[in-house]
């Protein structure tokens, strides 16, 4: 399986979490491979202007979207809890998730903090929390949270981060074709996928 | 047919255009009539803070929306340029669509003003061209013009700004449901309809 999807994620982003809950699913049975890129949006909604989600910033943008996740999750048979405070710190998850060894694990991560902040109300910066993940997933937890903690892997997100501004992306989730096509929202995966389709074979 | 979804639409969005050119047939095909519901969307942005489109305020994001436009244009099979400038000024169409009598010519009318605007890229704010559409769909261009244009039509147009906000909608293209439900984005119409599918019967 060679064709391949980026998907670019936030920890703290609600619409990330139904994405992260289905994108292994829906593009292994298309024959796509999905390449997990966390990233910090915050970083990015600073440099526009945002001190917070925009979804905090905007009521009605908020009511829709806590609204819209309701509907979303109900369909995709997944919970969903307010996390609180919302937005959640992802700083922690999202170097633990640069730190794992590669894009299977980083998934099978991903979707155990994601189920843990919005269908149980976990605080996903609570180093025990992201331990538990951790040793659930069969990770050593002090090995991974260590190797979190380097220069080198702080230093790699920093640098992911700003390669993901450079590349045009101002959300999250944004799913990135090969070719270098953005689509921005879960609602796009499909059509994602269909670009790859039609311009990959 | 007594199932309905009512689209809430801005001329000078350019989701709206897509989303304009396919509503009617998408949504006779699955049974459900359309309800043509124009309104100002500036006067919405003016309440959130922003002076301009936030596809003008931000650069990624402006540049991610007329690459995702191209796309969703050539896939739809309708033409697309930039609106020079961008975004046009509305108001003269949005009086209009409100003067006329009923949704069906409502809706040819409003297709007719996004063609021209972003296959043909004419000035949706100069009266000739808001004349000529009049003409071409064989209604009286003096005479809905004059309409346009007196009190109670302003007023009724500017109410329907109100009621859109009171509703809770802060974007276009929004559909919503009969029982009040907000999807807001072009790629959501299929949802709306499923809604109204699941939840009507």
């Amino acid at each position: 399986m060679t064709r391949k999807i980026e998907f670019w994620y936030e920890f703290a982003s609600t619409y990330s979490y139904p994405a992260a809950m289905r994108v292994d699913r829906v593009a292994t049975a298309r024959g796509v491979k999905v390449l997990w890129r966390p990233f910090l949006l915050g970083v990015i909604f600073r440099d526009m202007g945002w001190t917070t989600s925009p979804f905090n910033e905007h009521p009605a943008k908020g009511a829709y979207m806590w609204r819209d996740m309701e509907r979303i999750c109900a369909l995709q048979g997944i919970g969903l809890v307010r996390p609180d405070p919302f937005p959640q710190n992802s700083l922690r998850a999202a170097r633990v998730a640069m730190a794992l060894p590669d894009d299977a694990v980083r998934g099978v991560f991903s979707r155990a903090i994601y189920g843990g902040q919005f269908a149980e109300g976990a605080d996903i910066s609570d180093p025990r929390f992201v331990a538990d993940v951790l040793a659930q997933i069969g990770q050593d937890p002090q090995d991974v949270l260590d190797a979190a903690m380097t220069e080198a892997n702080k230093t790699a997100l920093r640098e992911q981060t700003v390669h993901a501004q450079s590349l045009g992306i101002f959300g999250a989730p944004t799913w990135r074709t090969p070719d270098g096509e953005l689509f921005w929202g879960n609602d796009r995966l499909e059509d994602a996928l269909n670009w790859i389709d039609a311009t990959q074979g």
